[in-house]
């Protein structure tokens, strides 16, 4: 049993879009980040960080999307959503996940927390601009080498994660789906019944 | 067997020092930063961030930093260098391992790498050094509250991870190593012979 701590259309997408994808039973808490609900004193006992998401396993708060969603797919092995433990794509899943964890959605914390004023909030946003189009190159080359998912033949995590990381760039003044391939792949992904039913379950109305 | 491509001090230390850990058979190609070597098209042929790490797997090139760490204590469990799947300390060993790969090290590369020059650099290094000093403080607050390791009793790659991390601040404003926790997290690890053996075979001085 899981309960989801989660703010529509943020981190904690990944999350819930993959325990609808397993079908695992869950619960949902919404934290409005609006209201600063994530830094209530109880919230910020679950999650030092005082960010979305938050799940609890057994009871226990976990979180960092990307460990979540880690988490999920080698509890669910059935779901079919990464490669297994020892076999030859394994490194593979880790790397792209992980390219996603360290260089893409950091800079996206970058682009929607500049943590500065004015000019200076400016400068970091062309920054962190830079690093996310950057990405997108990189994610694009690799579709177009070996896709039409990131791993191959076969849609894993990987793809759901660039695919709620695609959407955060839809304002941005060149979104991800500027890219033809990166495009596809969102297409793909946006057309699963986890996807809409997530759209539906969070009320998101944008990126449809 | 095992092939690493690495630069001394840098993040392939992380996969370095499980390679030694684990008593894996493994060669090393140093890849010359300094010289430009990271942007040879035969090295960006097997990574195309043009960074190192890159880990030669079964002869199959792999990348980023907490990937590899993450396979290599999959694929050696006997190492004990990490709790196992399915064991209730696993969603805390990803949670840390992705808090270091998603907050710490990114920062690391803004401070590092800010991709700006003069005034503008200035702004995008204040950013990094408060995201890095930001950092500190949880991690000191999870040692104090559940130490000696991050994980708690036992020493993992969380804590190999941290220390490579907590070295790369030895000439900021304020090192890791002005938290006494840190601090006491660093000398564990240093000690051990793995570090030692690094330190030799690298050729590192610094932070000894
Ligand atoms: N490293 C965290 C970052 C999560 C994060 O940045 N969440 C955002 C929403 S996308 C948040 O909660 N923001 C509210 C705030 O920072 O006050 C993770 O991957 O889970
Ligand atoms: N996301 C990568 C980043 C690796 C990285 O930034 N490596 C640095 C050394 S610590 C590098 O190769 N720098 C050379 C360059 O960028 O030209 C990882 O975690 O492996």
């Amino acid at each position: 049993m899981y309960t989801l701590y989660y703010s529509p259309g943020s981190a904690s997408m990944l999350v819930h879009l993959l325990l609808l994808e397993i079908g695992a039973p869950h619960e949902l808490r919404r934290v409005d980040l609006d209201a600063g609900a994530q830094r209530d004193p109880a919230y910020l006992r679950l999650n030092p960080g005082g960010v979305v998401p938050t799940l609890l396993v057994d009871g226990a708060p976990c979180w960092e999307t990307a460990a979540l969603a880690l988490l999920l797919a080698e509890r669910h092995p059935e779901a079919g959503l990464a490669p297994p433990p020892n076999s030859a794509a394994r490194a593979h899943y880790l790397q792209w996940m992980l390219y996603l964890a360290n260089s893409l959605q950091p800079a996206f914390r970058w682009w929607f927390y500049p943590e500065a004023e004015g000019a200076e909030a400016d400068i970091v946003l062309a920054a962190a601009r830079r690093r996310i189009e950057a990405a997108w190159d990189r994610l694009a080359a690799q579709l177009a080498a070996g896709g039409p998912y990131l791993l191959g033949e076969r849609c894993s995590v990987v793809d759901l994660y660039a695919t709620m990381l695609m959407r955060w760039s839809r304002k941005m003044p060149r979104p991800a789906t500027e890219w033809p391939q990166l495009a596809a792949l969102a297409g793909r992904v946006k057309a699963r019944p986890s996807w809409q039913r997530l759209y539906a379950i969070e009320g998101l109305t944008e990126w449809a």
